[in-house]
This record gives structure tokens, C-alpha cells and sequence, in this order.
């Protein structure tokens, strides 16, 4: 549900394992077109879609009768999409977006469930190193399928396991979504540092702090401390972190240049996804009574109280200490 | 002790702590000219060298009278050079080495004990995303300084933490070494599948599992898994895999695109410390009946036995499983 670049890559990965994929797209016209050409000319023009493979714009057509029904929809936008639909009440569900909702603090899983009534132990989360261009040309990676149920997961992991995107199990829901919320401040952050010229040793000290303030607040969450050492976790960060695709991470250049959120934003045509979660982040860390000094620093960045330079000098003129 | 590039980078670091430094190296030409030139003209030729420190070429001057000795001697020949040595017996010692030495097995620190007769409370390991020209040209990073004594580890953090090189203390010794050794060959399978034109889900998830494995031996060691988590672990790893600067990761890159490893050494007349130690950390987890996939391919790359197409696709192609 949701004919992005990474639910159409998504549809393609179950496509490759033999299944047959019914397609969302918001608008008629660009479901026609991928019908017609067999590629999604918006988002990913150079990948002819598997045989098995067709698009819909009716997500009730799209959802009829679905063994999964997975779902591809930005995050900020998840609720009120699913406000509007009936999803099947014995389909196993499956969550790609990565975000936590403002004013609410939820995670995506908990939108669906509030708001759809899917029981946790038929949702899964998909999760890891997810570059979609990378994925839709069959190069090699690994991910992980999470649930509270390992059978859902199992389940999941059997329509979506192929020989180049490799599913891994996991049992850490809560883990695996605040991971997937998060690394998109922290390359925001990593962004910056790269933006103002700093090399490799920055950036990584940067992911590194970064994913342990993840996982204090994971733990905090109730999550298991091992998901953010895992591809959810760092696998997923350090992919985002270092690849000139990733949005957040070029977005986060652009303010280490000098550029406003406004100016980028105007200039991109779109909102990074670490620029709305990095104040939902810092609310949820807040209310837990948890220290992530980078979320902090990267939030008052894009809010405009620090040029990224101050975020970064304040960062690293904290005192030393002991490492956890 | 040892003029090479991180030795020298390090000498600068404690220099601008405002402590006086004595810089050995090797050959007494070479210490003429650091004292002439105020720089290295060969391993950092582009930095100016602080006031307090100045180089000599005599072992025993060089240590007389020292708060701290910094060992910055290749790994493979830190026992030969320290037999020749009598390190005081009431300085601080600080290895700055990565690797496990071939035959025995041991880790640096071992062999500074065993060798030269320094207890483990007065030793410190110095380690982290160290990449030395970016932390000469004084970028931020951020290290640990990792002792069995949190007071020794605190001495060593006072004479080396700067605004821009952060030192954070750490108490597991063996976690630290091994992540140190381990990361050269996990660098050296992330630049196999660069070589081979692979993109960044590819190299995180390598990351991920090569560190997941790290952490496996680590546990079997008794070393504390959030090491792997952090600056020594994660951080190291993450700044070699990601820099063009790095030796090992350069390396692999060469191997993927299907050179050897007699062509690379000979073209870059010298052999990247993964090449080395990836049969001695093999050695380690067999002997401890860990699995380590991502060594063994590497080193049966390293040893001829696989094309790194092979080892690549041997490694996707393991069965599915949970991620840990």
C-alpha cells in the first residue's frame, strides 16, 4: 500500500520470491502507467517490475483477500490514510515506514493497531538497511522482519527472503521502530558534520554516540539492547549515514553548508523525514527522563537556535567521562 | 615509541595537551629531521609539530623519566622490538597497537606483560575511529582509553583528551583489542564488496554481521558486549570501512576488483593488517568454537582458496535464521 520508491521496490522483493503483488498507488493515473510499462515511472523508471506484479489505485481492491497487507505510506500521513480504509481482519500486516508521530509520540505500529484494530501478534515490522535503488537492482542486503509473534515473522520473512535481500527474524518490535525513527536524526547530524568538512572519525564517533543514546531510550522504551547493535540499529544507520541517496543525510549537507530548513526544503521539494521526527524523538526522550544530547543538538539545528557549527562545538566540549 | 603516522598524530595530540612529548623513532635520520623541521616529512609532512615535543632515536632516552609510554609499534613487531627494551618500571604503558600477533594468538597487551613485565593495572589501550590525518588536522573524533584500573584509564584520558579528541575511559581491555584487531579484516570484506560494485545496504549489513560476529568471540573471550556497541567496536570499524584513507579497506577494494594479494602488496609495498591478521583471529574463534563467517571467507579469499564473487555470494547465500 503506497507506490513510493520503497514500497514499489518492497512489492518487487515479494514479486521475486514467486507471489503475486497488487500494488497501491494513490493516484489512478500512475497506476495505469505502471501497468502499462511494467516500471514506476515516478520513482523507480530504470527497474522493470516483476510478471506477478500489478497496480491498483482502490485499496480496498488492493487489500482484497491479501495474505499480508503491507504498508508503504509516510509515517506523518500513516493515520489519517488509515482512518480512511478497512483493512482484512486475517491478513498478516506488515509496517516499512520508519517515523514516530508528532503530537502523539506513537510509533507505527501502535498508529495501526489504534487506529486499524490489527492485533500485535499479526504485524510484523520491516526494518534494516533499506536503500531502495540498491535493493530494486538485486544488490546484496541484509534486513530484518519483526514481530512479538516469531511465527508472524516467519511468516513474513518466507514472502520477502530472496537470495540478495536477506530476512533476518527478530522479536524486538519496539527496538526496531524507535532504530528506524531515530537514525534519520543522526544522519541529520552526520549530514552537518560532513556539510562543515569533518571526515570519517567525526561521522562515526557521531553514529556511534548516536546509537547509544538509541538504545538508552530503547531501554528506557522496554526495548532489547541488542536490536541497535543489529541491522535494524546500526545496520540501517551506518547505511544511511553513508550513502549520497539517503535524503536525511544530504539534507543534513545542505544545513552544514550554511542553508536554512526553508531554503533546502524550497530548493528539494521535500521535508526530510529526521527534520519532523527529530522533535517527537526529543519528546518521547524527554518524557522518559533520557539524555540523547545529539537529538538535542540536531532538533535545536533545524528549529534555528544554533548554526550547525554551535551544535557540533557543543557537542564535542561536553565533559569527558567514562563511556557508558 | 614509533614515528609512523598514528605515533606521531598521538605525540601531537598529548602535545597539545601542554605536556612535553619525546618521539622515538627508529632511524636517527628521520628524528633529525622532526627536531630540524618541526614536522614528519615522512608519515605527516603537512603539520606543524607542537612546541614541547622533539624527537630521538635511543629507546632508553626517549623512556627515561616518562609519566607514560606510548607503544605505536606495528603489531607484528611489538615482541621483537620490546625484547630489545627496558620499559620503567613506574610509568604508565599505553598500547596504541591493532592486531593479534600470528603464532601465539595473544592480544597487544599481552604481550607488553609478558614481554616487558608491565603489570595490567598500570596499562592502558588507547583505540577508537583513529584515522590520524584527520585527527592531526585536529577534526573532532572521539576514542577511549580502555585499563583493568579506571585510575589508569583516568591518568591516560588527562594527558590525551583535547576539544577536538575526545577520550572517554572504558574497562574492558580484551573487548577494546579484539574489536581493534577484528575491524582491519571486517574492512577488508566491506572493501571487497565495494570492488565488486556493490552500494551501502551491502557494506552496513557486512558491517552489522562482522560486528555481530566480533561481539560473538568477544563473549567467548570475556570481554563485555557493549564494547562492540561503542567507539572501540562500532566507532573503529564504522570510520575504517567508510574512509579512502584506510589501508585495509583500500585493500579489500583492490581484491574485489580481482587483483591479488601478492599484486596490491607489491604495487603499495606494504600488506594491510587485515591480510595478517585475519588467520590469527580465525585461529582465536576456532580454538574458542565461535562461528565467524565473515572471517573465514575473508581469509580464504585473503589465502586464494575463494574469488571475492564467491565469497560474497557464499556469505548471502547461508540459510535464513533469527538475527541472533
Amino acid at each position: 500500500m503506497g507506490a513510493g520508491s520503497w514500497g514499489t521496490t518492497f512489492g518487487l522483493v515479494v514479486g521475486d520470491t514467486g507471489h503475486e503483488v497488487t500494488l497501491w498507488a494513490r493516484r489512478p493515473e500512475l497506476a495505469a502507467a505502471i501497468n502499462a510499462t511494467r516500471r514506476n515511472p515516478d520513482y523507480l523508471p530504470d527497474v522493470e517490475l516483476p510478471p506477478g506484479l500489478r497496480a491498483v489505485s482502490d485499496p480496498e481492491e488492493a487489500m482484497d483477500g491479501a495474505y499480508a497487507v503491507v504498508l508503504a505510506v509516510p509515517s506523518q500521513l500513516l493515520r489519517r490514510t488509515l482512518e480512511g480504509w478497512s483493512v482484512p481482519a486475517d491478513a498478516h500486516v506488515v509496517s516499512l515506514a520508519k517515523g514516530i508521530e508528532l503530537g502523539t509520540g506513537r510509533r507505527m505500529s501502535e498508529v495501526v493497531t489504534e487506529v486499524a484494530g490489527v492485533e500485535p501478534e499479526r504485524l510484523a515490522v520491516v526494518t534494516g538497511p533499506n536503500l531502495a535503488r540498491e535493493i530494486a537492482a538485486r544488490q546484496p542486503s541484509a534486513s530484518v522482519a519483526a514481530s512479538v509473534l516469531e511465527a508472524t515473522a516467519q511468516d513474513v520473512q518466507r514472502i520477502c527472503h530472496t537470495p540478495s535481500f536477506r530476512v533476518y527474524t527478530n522479536g524486538d518490535v519496539v527496538g526496531c521502530e524507535l532504530a528506524g525513527a531515530t537514525k534519520n536524526v543522526i544522519a541529520l547530524g552526520v549530514g552537518m558534520a560532513v556539510g562543515l568538512g569533518f571526515g570519517a572519525n567525526a561521522t562515526a564517533s557521531l553514529i556511534t554516540r548516536g546509537l547509544a543514546e538509541t538504545a538508552r531510550l530503547g531501554a528506557a522504551l522496554g526495548a532489547d539492547p541488542y536490536t541497535f547493535a543489529g541491522l535494524a540499529g546500526l545496520g540501517d544507520l551506518v547505511a544511511t549515514c553513508q550513502s549520497p541517496l539517503s535524503r536525511n543525510r544530504t539534507f543534513g549537507e545542505e544545513l552544514g553548508r550554511g542553508r536554512s530548513v526553508a531554503e533546502i526544503s524550497h530548493a528539494t521539494r521535500q521535508v526530510a523525514e529526521g527534520v519532523l521526527s527529530c522533535a517527537s524523538v526529543q519528546q518521547l526522550a524527554h518524557e522518559h527522563g533520557v539524555d540523547v544530547p545529539i537529538v538535542d543538538h540536531v532538533a535545536a539545528v533545524v528549529a534555528g537556535e544554533l548554526t550547525p557549527a554551535e551544535g557540533v562545538r557543543a557537542l564535542m566540549s561536553r565533559a569527558p567521562g567514562r563511556e557508558r
